[in-house]
Parts: C-alpha cells; sequence; structure tokens
C-alpha cells in the first residue's frame, strides 16, 4: 500500500485560472462534472440547488462569488464598486438560510474590499480574503487531521455519519480529514459509511470521495450503524458537526445520535470533528439549537421515485442533537477539547478569537 | 373518529372459494394486487420473491400451499398420496430458509393430511389443518392486540419498526395488531414508521395497511427515530420479532437496536410483540441467533437505481439484537412477558406447548 498524497486531492470549491469551479454535487457518484459558476445568479442557485453543500464549501462558494460578482457588474469607480459589495452581500448571504459560515464568509470579504482604493484594488482584495477564507478552511481541516490521526494512533476502523469530507470542505474535510491523513501516514484505515438518509450522503459522497482516494469503504444501512459498533466491527466513531453548543451538546445530521448511543453502550468513543467555527457562543446547549424540517417529499420519495402511499405523512428533520455526555473529545484545529466542555470550549473560543 | 371494525381488513394470505389468495408484497404500495397461487411452482416462487414476507405470512402460504399441490397433483389412492405429501412438504419447506414458520407449518399438515383413509379425505383432513394453521396466528395476534391494547392504555403515539402487521401474519400483527386493536377501540393511536432500509417495509408496507385503515402514520428516516424518541414525539416504542433466545434477546429487523437505546435513554418502554412460536427455546442468548448477511446490491441499489459508486463495499445485516435488558416487557398471546424473561419465557413456552 502507497501512502495517500493529500497534495493530489480536488476540493468541493477552487478558484482555477481566475474562475470559481465547483464539483457539481447533485450528480455524484454517476458523474464527477466540475462546474464554472459565471455569474452571481449561477453562484446562489448552485448553492440553494445544493450542488455546492457543507457548511465550509458553501462559505467559500459565497466568498468567491463576491469576485465573480465584481467581474460581472465591472464597476467604473469606487462608489459604484462599494454598491455593487452590498447588493452581492445580499444576494449571496441569502442563497441558503442555514449555515452561518455563508454570511459570515462573504461578509468577511466585502468589508476587506470595501478597503480598496478603486475598482481594480477593491477586486484584488476581494480575491485575496476570498482565498484567505478557503485556505483558513484547508489548514483548519488540516489541523484537524493532525490532531485526529494522534488521537486515533491504532484505531483504524471508522464509523461515521453523512460527509465531511473534500466535498464539505476547501479541504480534506473534518471527520473524513481524520481518515484522509490517516491514509496519508500509511495507516489501513477503513470506513464505515452509513446511507445517510434521506439524501444519501453517506452512500454518494462519502462513499465516492473515499473509493476515489483509495481508502475501503463500506456502505451500511443507517439503522445498521449501531449494529456494527455493537458487533465488533467498528474502533472509533468520528462525526462532524453542523453546530455545537456552548455545554458540547452537538447538532449533527439526523443519525448521529444513535451511532453515539451505540458507541457508548458497546465502550466505544465517540468523537466529533469540527472546526471552531462551527462552534456557536450564542447557544447554551442543543435545546435552544433550532432543528430544520425538511420537505416531506425527501423521505416519502427516493431519488424521484414514490415509496409510502399518498396518504402517508412524513417527519423530516434534518438533525438530531448528541448531548455532550456522549461525545468522548472534540477534534478541532487547536487540539481535542475534552470534557468538562463548558470549560474547553469557552477557553478554546477566547484564544481561537485571538488567533484569528 | 368512527372506531375501526377489524372484521373488515384483509390480510395477506387468505383461502377464497377453494383457491390460495395472496397480496404480491413487491408491488405495494403503488398497486393493491391479489394473486391467486394455483401451482406448487407459483407458491414455492412467491415465497421466494418476497410476495409473501413476514414469518407468519409465510407458513400459512406454505400450509395452503400442500392443499394447492393436492389440487394439482390429484393422487387416485392413498399411496400415491402419500408420496406427493412427502414431495410436497420438501419443496414447499424449502422455498426460504430463514423463517421456522414454514417447514413448522408445512410439516403439521403433512402429518395431519396423511391420518387420512383415501385422498379425498387427505385433501379435506390437509385443508382443515392449513386453515388452523392461519386460524391459530388469527387468534395470537387478536390475542396479541388486546393484551398489548391494555398495556398501552393512553400511551397513543406509537414507534415501531418494519412491518408486523396484517402483511406479515394471517391476523392484524403483532406489534401492529396492538395498534388496530387500539383504533378498534376508538383511541386516537398515531404511528411513526421508520422507513426501514434496505427494503423499505417501513414506508412501503405498514404505511400502506395502516393508511388504508384509516390509521395517522409517519415516515421517518431510520435514523430520525432516536431523535423521534429523545424529542417528546413517542409514548412507547412497539416492535415486533423474528427469533427471541431463551434469555429474551431478540433478533429484529435491522434498526431496531437504535430505537431500543433511545427508548431507554428517554425512559420509555420498548415492548416487543411478538407469538411463542417466535421463541426459540433452543437459542440461549441473542450471540447464538445467526445474523442473515444479504446481497449488497440492496444497500448500494435502491429500488433499482445504483445509488453508491462502484468501487463502495457494503454491510447488510437483515437483522440486528437488542439485549433483553432493553426490553420492558414481551407481548404474547398468554400475556405479558415481564423480567426476569428466563423465567417468564420459560413459563409461557411450558405453559403454551401444553395448550397447542
Amino acid at each position: 500500500m502507497t501512502n495517500l498524497d493529500l497534495a493530489t486531492l480536488r476540493s468541493a470549491v477552487e478558484w482555477v485560472d481566475g474562475h470559481l469551479e465547483v464539483i457539481d454535487q447533485t450528480r455524484l457518484p454517476e458523474r464527477l462534472e466540475v462546474v464554472r459558476l459565471a455569474t452571481v445568479d449561477a453562484v446562489v442557485d448552485a448553492i440553494a440547488r445544493l450542488v455546492v453543500r457543507g457548511a465550509p464549501a458553501i462559505g467559500a462558494c459565497g466568498a468567491f462569488g463576491v469576485v465573480v460578482g465584481l467581474d460581472e457588474a465591472t464597476p467604473t469607480d469606487r462608489r459604484s464598486a462599494l454598491t455593487v459589495l452590498g447588493d452581492l452581500e445580499r444576494r449571496l448571504s441569502g442563497a441558503r438560510p442555514t449555515a452561518v459560515n455563508l454570511p459570515r464568509a462573504v461578509g468577511r470579504v466585502r468589508r476587506a474590499a470595501a478597503a480598496g482604493r478603486d475598482p481594480a484594488d477593491i477586486r484584488t482584495r476581494a480575491l485575496a480574503e476570498a482565498q484567505a477564507v478557503a485556505e483558513d478552511d484547508r489548514e483548519a481541516c488540516r489541523r484537524i487531521g493532525e490532531h485526529g490521526a494522534r488521537e486515533l494512533g491504532a484505531r483504524t476502523r471508522v464509523l461515521t455519519h453523512c460527509n465531511t469530507g473534500r466535498l464539505a470542505t476547501c479541504g480534506i474535510g473534518t471527520a473524513l480529514g481524520v481518515v484522509y491523513t490517516m491514509a496519508a501516514r500509511g495507516l489501513p484505515v477503513e470506513v464505515l459509511a452509513p446511507e445517510t438518509r434521506p439524501l444519501l450522503q453517506g452512500a454518494r459522497l462519502t462513499a465516492f470521495e473515499l473509493t476515489e482516494a483509495g481508502i475501503p469503504v463500506r456502505v451500511l444501512a443507517d439503522g445498521a450503524g449501531p449494529a456494527a459498533v455493537a458487533g465488533g466491527l467498528v474502533d472509533a466513531v468520528v462525526v462532524g458537526a453542523d453546530r455545537v453548543a456552548r455545554n458540547g451538546d452537538v447538532a449533527n445530521k439526523i443519525g448521529t445520535y444513535a451511532h453515539a448511543l451505540a458507541a457508548r453502550e458497546a465502550g466505544l468513543d465517540f468523537y466529533v470533528a469540527a472546526p471552531l467555527s462551527s462552534f456557536d457562543p450564542d447557544v447554551a446547549t442543543g435545546r435552544d439549537i433550532a432543528i430544520e424540517e425538511r420537505d416531506a417529499g425527501e423521505v416519502v420519495a427516493l431519488r424521484g421515485a414514490r415509496i409510502a402511499p399518498p396518504g402517508a405523512g412524513a417527519w423530516n428533520p434534518a438533525f438530531d442533537i448528541t448531548p455532550h455526555r456522549l461525545v468522548t473529545a472534540f477534534i478541532t484545529e487547536v487540539g481535542l477539547l475534552r470534557p468538562p466542555f463548558q470549560k474547553s470550549i469557552t477557553g478554546a473560543l477566547g484564544a481561537g478569537a485571538t488567533a484569528h
């Protein structure tokens, strides 16, 4: 087995030859199609239709979208450029409501660009800042991977959930970043990937990107995850996070909670790999996190074909809450955060705020 | 709301006007199609292709299959009729390997028929015994429903798993039998039905038969079951069983274990509704139950369409084991069996063996 070369892996959102290019994730795994987004409408549409998904990837896509918008509008003086920037921030930030990364990243680029002297300088600063957004995410992924690989050691049989890899970030990912880093070190890592109904990010995206990288992956029904944990097929569970509360409660893709319960029952460690940007200091506990309930059609139909009878209702929460007491540790870019989480999270966010 | 009339419900396997009729479950929920099985080949094929599924329904189908076979062969003397019976037992019992109900029911009909004086008497006895097999199951379901409804009381929001109703038995079902009985008593029962990947028996079959009976049902991703339990949407969890060990460990459709863990965590009762015929006195614990691992294609494809990339593997166990310590009680035709299960199960099986 040759070690995986992380430098050869393409990620979801890239700035190539003066253009924004993204992988169309709605086509995977049938087709790996890179699309060039040449207008702001195309960027907004790509985010809304989940062509690009994963909070960090969406943030970077919006950030580069500001540059796309400046190139499209070609303002001729500083004043009109600033007007364009304000308009771009509104349009791009509203492309999707949930991920805080999107308005945060777009706002960061707008502020940096607004300091420019003239349209050319504004465009230069916007691109530099968007690249910094992507680079910060890439670097956070790299560090999460290193901290996680050190923590996991010889525990190479990993159960994860949903997709937290190159398709969800600008780098090697969070939970999958740990997996990639282990593979790069020549460890015989192998992944169990629950399919992640309703939208099948595990079967479609995680299985795709791991297979492409030569890492063995087995897909299983979501309900089989706890049986895999109980049955001795798993050394550790590593998942990502959509939002982490101050006390360490974790909102993550629906189905995560069951794996956490099974891990505790089996005496296995349950890790949450997430950058500090996923921690929300404004939220005290999981009870304060509003859970997005999505369209019933995602559950009663499957890739377009109806599976339940017309009279049946549906319940389709996008996320569940894993209580902090089931979490062994958070794997972040500043290292492992361990219980008591109230203290370790507050400490890391304070240090992180200073460092950034 | 009018009370549900249980007498109007059609079940999966019925003997109608001298013919064996079954609901083709592969067509549900798109089409409710009743097919007449006029040859032994047709009966074997229906069981093998899951046109008929659910251990009790398969047993009854095989039992009536003996009558179908006698009608097809039309033996002219007692000796040739006995030869036909022996051949029928071999062919029908082997239609599917797992459910113990199938060989047990077919053997029971063969033995009863073999006592006949002549071909006509043999045929009469075979039909009477097959009808007794179906009637015993119908009666067990009825009693399970009554015991369960009494136990659940006002706890009307039920989470179940897979399909355990009219489509899986000759009667109103086991876990769903409890639900039907509550509805027949005018209770405002409502069901949360995890879709039950990979074969979607929850979304396709449970949602279908409950909707048809006018009972509100909501389908959810399997991974959302534990969140529903934790989130206060459920009063009790009631599932069926494929096999119960002497100590009370339960083999049931993959995904059951997660709901059991979530129920204990939330302080909710977790019931297993099953006839005594599902209890296996030859098996000491769940560790001794061999778990059938099914074809990878069921996981990497979804109703014919591939969802995972070609290089991905799969893990596809049909069942998981829920340890007895997570079970509140078994709802059987002889009443509730409570911990310590070793004692209550042994006692019930002894009494049941006497009664049958």
